[in-house]
């Protein structure tokens, strides 16, 4: 097992202006597992109802992800429901049943304790610690958040931050969390919090990283078809830690070919409902889009002796 | 002389939540002309009243910006006001005056209708069509247009479209061009009314370049105090075209290496009001810029053999 993630795992109902579904397989740590399984191993921890079905657990298993982590619990599964506009840009929360969710409190086994990975899923910052707390030294931790908790417990999130090398949020959350949206100064407040890198994700337009001096922009692959956008973010940081993982290294080049491994996941997965396409992958198909993401962004050969750091950041 | 370009020169009042300027140089054809000067020769045609100042004129001659089809007309120079707010992004227009910009009808000296290459900034579709009739077979025409002139002029501007080799727009009117608002899909129906290539121009999330079976996506660079917006847009397309008219090539690296230019003209625009900044570059600082757009979008060597056509477009 290379990777654990901690997270949500739901049963989704999502609307778009063409299509809905009811029920399907969502959540944070199913998107991130997914995503992450074509590069290492991954463990989840997460916590699931007495309805949660089977044959969901069942491609967990066939997807190569470790379930023992994932808990049956008395009562249902966490339950989300949400509404897509027409430009699939804007969504709207119809309803969220937390359920078994509401009581999660990770506990984690003397193996997962000793991987090198983790990802903590966008659950309760405190949750989040406490899971921090239990791991025997990992080597890189990568963290998620959103706006309920910027605002609800920022204590509790202030000290996570301070212990992560990677926080990936959207530029929202960044904008909420550096209380700034122009997102040059947004980012140096955020890293002085004390994550080593940020990930700032803005949807159809792509994902910036900021490091030590360094600043790396990538766009959206253009999708013809954006078919349900749910989960995007959490392939994207699937893609990012499992390429990370697979490689074990965190030098600048590393993380920037991860953000992209990371958006060519999340293109994936934005092209059909939930995570089918993302879960019926071929690494073929998805080196070739890495390949592709090359072709849509190189204009010049660069001599690599000067290097990527550069005046912009302190 | 290298390229002509046609548009408004204009006094312009701007407001931004941190200070106004009244009746600052403004105007298409001012931006792109300054920008496009550090290139190449630019001649401008357009029009200006009796209480234009002389000193920008001066300032004109000094980029070496040849002045001859800037007429001096009884009446009132156009006039621009506009606001924007917090964040920049949004602005509004409070007060257009159009004056001697009214009955705009440019007339090209036979020097002028020589140029190889030519912009069509944002005027009249009529007008720009005019232009293009009175050229003497120009190897290269750009073009830019607005929403009235969608909305109301949209005959007119097809007939252009069909005859120019590049359009640059912003999202907004290429949602309104193509009745679509997924990018992809509205950069196809956009080349299919006639332009050879297309740049979608995002504002601070930079620019898309749509040719022949490609796409290029460059981010925005990230500047740490923006100023001022105004003129963005037009100083994108003066460098873009300015690039193009100096290396006199339109192949597809070249047009790709011309968006990094035009990216980087806009970036040291919205630094400072009016065109302050863009008018005191120096060759050096606009190739440090271009070298650092090389440092925040590179992750991987690509072997060039592999061309830069894929699949993505038909």
């Amino acid at each position: 097992m290379g990777i654990l993630v901690v997270g949500s795992v739901a049963l989704d109902s999502i609307k778009t202006p063409f299509e809905a579904r009811d029920d399907i397989l969502g959540g944070s740590a199913t998107y991130f597992s997914i995503a992450a399984s074509y590069f290492t191993d991954v463990g989840m921890v997460a916590v699931i109802g007495e309805d949660f079905p089977q044959a969901y657990i069942d491609f967990f298993r066939e997807k190569g992800i470790e379930t023992t982590g994932l808990q049956r619990k008395p009562g249902k599964t966490f339950r989300w429901k949400g509404e897509y506009k027409a430009d699939m840009n804007m969504r709207t929360t119809l309803d969220t049943q937390l359920n078994v969710f509401a009581d999660f409190n990770p506990e984690l086994s003397p193996a997962y304790r000793k991987q090198r990975y983790l990802f903590l899923g966008n659950i309760d910052p405190d949750l989040q610690y406490s899971v921090l707390e239990q791991m025997d030294n990992p080597e890189f931790v990568a963290c998620d958040t959103m706006n309920i908790w910027i605002e609800n417990n920022r204590e509790s999130l202030l000290k996570t931050l301070k212990k992560i090398d990677l926080l990936v949020i959207n530029d929202e959350e960044a904008w909420m969390l550096a209380d700034c949206s122009n997102i040059l100064p947004a980012a140096k407040k955020i890293l002085a919090m004390g994550p080593k890198r940020l990930v700032i994700k803005r949807g159809e337009y792509g994902a910036v990283l900021f490091g030590p001096r360094t600043v790396f922009s990538v766009p959206s692959f253009p999708v013809e078809n954006v078919v349900d956008p749910t989960g995007a973010g959490d392939s994207f940081a699937g893609g990012l830690v499992g390429y990370l993982a697979n490689v074990a290294m965190d030098d600048e080049i590393s993380m920037r070919k991860a953000v992209v491994y990371g958006s060519v996941m999340a293109s994936f997965n934005i092209s059909d409902f939930g995570a089918q396409r993302l879960g019926e992958l071929t690494f073929t198909e998805i080196e070739k889009r890495y390949r592709e993401f090359c072709k849509i962004t190189l204009f010049e050969d660069f001599n690599k002796k000067d290097g990527y750091t550069f005046d912009l950041l302190p």
